[in-house]
């Protein structure tokens, strides 16, 4: 393992005052440093030989502003801004990393294995739509027994409202929802609370406004293409410093924000041919400041491609991430609950592909898939369960549809008590999408408030075109419709009969799935699909490591009274 | 391990007299079989659910000519005809598969690291130009002593002359060559002298003359860039196919043919993000023929990531080649000897460069690359010498200089008997260009023959563009011209005195690495680098597994003579 220095860029303000200023703009003539407002406003910057920026400057408070002047011409906020006091393209501000105190000296992390995962959208999640409203609102997850939770981007985006995946400030905090510190008392409040935080970061590309990094660097490649922009140059001539800012806003959160881990947002999508994977880079400085600090960090990376890759340890060739989200566990149970056969569930829809989702968290392994019009995936054969993440829901599969319907819109009350038994009593790692446990039926949609007049039109054509094949008829909601951000915000509804029903339900099967040893096996030969009859009864059975304690679990997806007989149980 | 059946393409007699047509052409509404100049001339063939179209004629004798019809419009050679008799814009001939008979029974192929390889390009390798050219050489090279000739590309290009990495039919021998049964017998001799036979593939781009692919199906893709043209679909929509048609191209020339090994051209271009690799998946398709056939087969790619994955086995997650080129032992020892500096010669020229390369075969192994400009490479730990092939020269390193200098050339005689030591008495498998052993002082040129004179003067602007940074004056020579190509036909003068000593030299240090169980052993603890001396003496200790038969090799890079004290040796 290559022990690597990553140098941070950004504004760091010293216990002596001292503000140590670091950019990297390896084609630039000349940097300046510009404080707006001050006296004495300009600080011409020194140039390294890999192509960093510094100067150091006395007296800067926190919330100081400032931009960089590029060869006197370019004046842009700071790639590492920590603080984008007005958004994208305003100045950014100096913030004080030691202001904020943590009291979480106890908590040494949590163990993936150990996690029930509960997805949330910061603005979407309450009223206030902040990081305070999440805190406000941990004492009743605990309740519901989750022991994690993982928030979506957080990194700046234009406009208020956004799901996070257009941020072009990696290191700074979303300026609608609150302050650096106001995420640290989040972090140091779960800790006391004995729940851990994920993040979602976007290392895969940037957002389409506000982005001016190809003004420092080359961050982007055309090398390949992604659906969402540019590349970013992992492997091309200057990606060390490339790969660097991605590494240390990695270990920004999870040092100096006590993060548990992160959720690496479409890791397939970080193109990478050079001899050591960024994946892997990244795990292993990870594991470094692991072996340094004594806590346990968990990376989860999104991937569609079904390859173990990325999961495998790094001594069988692997890039030593901790999990990933196994979309094909979701596609099986959604399109058996749903009937829907549109777009990828064309490929899915017997009862058959969940029980493969149950042997092997991946359906495809090799097959054909009628959808991709190829043989597509690996078996992970040598994957414990523990290294997946399930669920029946989450933003994506929600909101990515046309009118955003959550399963409490599509399924009959019983469906839903169905489908969070096959998550919550699944050998993975189970995931909850924010309000599922009560079976919110407001929807969640994909939600912009973008500046930039083109891109938006743009993106409302875009929008149109993607659901043509979606969906036969109807409009697709405007996304930078401020009526679309409301329409997606929690109702918090946990009276209603229904739901208050469901939310016991929850609650039961997460206690359950705690306290019984049967279900806290990760282990491939702890679970055992017995059965799949009609298309319409899963018989699966789970035991613990010493086969002391066994669990018959029998999931009927049909509204028909099922029948089966054990007697002569075999592994199907 | 995943045994999958590949379709063929082709037209394939079989004992029966009847000739099986088939072509892929998946979005094709039908394609017609044509048979210029017989009287019931076209065939409608059938669709399978992949897309082959398929066709069964009996009374089809060898050398028929044909075309297959594209909805009723576009008249097109067979992308997988075995013979174009008149060049890449003709039409396909049939050829009889069964025609020659093998006598090489005996023969069970040969293990890499009984390799000595020698490279040689038909065109240019003996006055004939010819297969049987190289058949009458073959005792020639039997007295030198190599054990493997690597013959470059034979697939048909566009023109006569060409290098072959411009080929369009890679099922086609090229038609200035000989016949399919010419290179049967080539390498039908070459077993019965006890002379292995490798055979360059392209697989990673097709040529851009004659290129009919991308009329019968997807077989490109725009999702990455290659420097060659468009890059090959082997992970999109219907790329099954296309890697099917590749691996059989693979299979005929290793089953077939009789090849004993492929060496597979710029494998680092092979874009794939599927889970299972397409070089996996060639490689366990080699693994099953050997496993039918009781012949052992070498797959050996040519990369420049320096990432041991392509030659790790694949339970250690590696995609299971049995070798690649070390393309960096090359250029530590090429810069040392001449002083170049300049393009990728810009990140070598110290002798201990040499020396890392004798330890690790790669030179950059995770160290900043000033050419590159990032950090480059891994280290290939578990790698034992015999997965690298080594050389002085190579038709690329000769060829790819403006003006084809071999170092014959560039380097006085002593340093040639020099290079030759560094390379055979190298723990790597090594590898001659040919002519190298007796000195040869012509040129080895680029040359080409395209018809189209767009693309020719695309070329030659090209040439001279990329030399603009390699030399600082000269005219590149035309590829174009027939000149060129002939003053890159071998003199083969092995009397001139210079000459024949250094063959001499070749020959005796050929049989000694035969013959020294010191120089057999390719394990990693089997060789030890003692000391770098002044820039000017690496001192290489290599033994024998047991200990038995040791060898200190004192190389001496400079004029002066060098002092080195053997007492308290230590590794360095």
């Amino acid at each position: 393992m290559t022990s690597r220095i990553y140098k941070c860029q950004g504004a760091l303000l010293n216990a002596r005052g001292e503000c140590q200023f670091r950019v990297w703009a390896p084609f630039r003539e000349n940097v300046t440093l510009l404080l707006p407002g001050s006296r004495e406003n300009t600080y011409p910057m020194q140039r390294d030989e890999e192509g960093y920026w510094e100067v150091l400057v006395a007296g800067i408070r926190p919330g100081a502003l400032y931009y960089y002047l590029l060869d006197g011409t370019l004046q842009r906020p700071d790639p590492a801004s920590r603080n984008q006091p007005e958004g994208v393209h305003g100045p950014s501000a100096v913030t004080d990393p030691a202001a904020f105190t943590f009291t979480d000296d106890h908590w040494t992390g949590m163990r993936l294995e150990e996690m029930i995962i509960y997805e949330l959208h910061t603005g979407a999640f309450t009223p206030e739509g902040t990081l305070q409203g999440i805190i406000s609102r941990l004492p009743a997850l605990l309740e519901l027994g989750i022991t994690a939770i993982e928030i979506m981007p957080l990194a700046q985006c234009p406009g208020r409202r956004n799901w996070g995946y257009d941020g072009v400030y990696p290191f700074a905090l979303h300026n609608a929802y609150g302050s650096a510190d106001d995420l640290k008392e989040l972090v140091n409040t779960a800790h006391a609370l004995g729940l851990a935080v994920i993040l979602d970061v976007v290392y895969n590309h940037q957002g389409p406004e506000g982005n001016y990094l190809q003004d420092y660097g080359p961050y982007f490649t055309d090398r390949y293409c992604t659906p969402w922009g540019q590349a970013i140059n992992f492997d091309g001539a200057w990606s060390d410093a490339v790969r660097a800012f991605y590494i240390q806003n990695a270990l920004m959160w999870l040092d100096e924000f006590h993060m548990d881990g992160l959720r690496l947002d479409a890791v397939h999508a970080y193109w990478d041919s050079s001899a050591l994977h960024v994946v892997q880079e990244l795990a292993e400085a990870v594991q470094q400041l692991e072996a340094r600090t004594g806590k346990k960090k968990v990376l989860i990376g999104e991937t569609d491609l079904n390859n173990p890759r990325y999961i495998n340890p790094v001594e069988k060739g692997g890039y030593g991430l901790h999990g990933q989200w196994a979309d094909e566990f979701h596609h099986a149970l959604h399109s058996r609950l749903t009937g829907e056969r549109n777009g990828y569930y064309e490929d899915f829809g017997c009862l058959s592909q969940l029980a493969a989702a149950f042997e092997h968290a991946y359906v495809y392994t090799g097959q054909y898939s009628p959808h991709r019009k190829r043989r597509f995936g690996a078996l992970p054969e040598h994957n414990p369960y523990s290294q997946f993440v399930v669920f029946a829901q989450n933003h994506d599969q929600v909101g990515n549809r046309m009118l955003g319907e959550r399963l409490g819109a599509l399924l009959p009350f019983e469906a839903l008590k169905l489908a969070a038994a096959t998550v919550l009593l699944s050998p993975f790692v189970p995931l909850l999408f924010m309000g599922e446990e009560y079976g919110e039926r407001r929807p969640f949609l994909f939600f912009t408030s973008h500046g930039d007049p083109q891109l938006i039109s743009a993106l409302q054509a875009g929008r149109k075109r993607e659901f043509a094949a979606f969906h036969a008829g109807g409009e697709a909601p405007d996304p930078q419709s401020l009526q679309t951000f409301q329409a997606s915000v929690l109702s918090w509804d946990m009276q209603s009969p229904d739901n208050a029903a469901l939310l016991a339900c929850y609650r039961f099967l997460i206690d359950f799935r705690k306290n019984r040893p049967a279900l806290r096996n990760d282990r491939r030969e702890g679970t055992r699909v017995h059965a799949v009859l009609n298309d319409a009864l899963l018989v699966l059975e789970r035991e613990d490591e010493h086969s002391q304690d066994r669990l018959l679990i029998l999931f009927n997806f049909d509204r028909q009274e099922q029948v089966w007989h054990s007697a002569g149980m075999q592994p199907v």
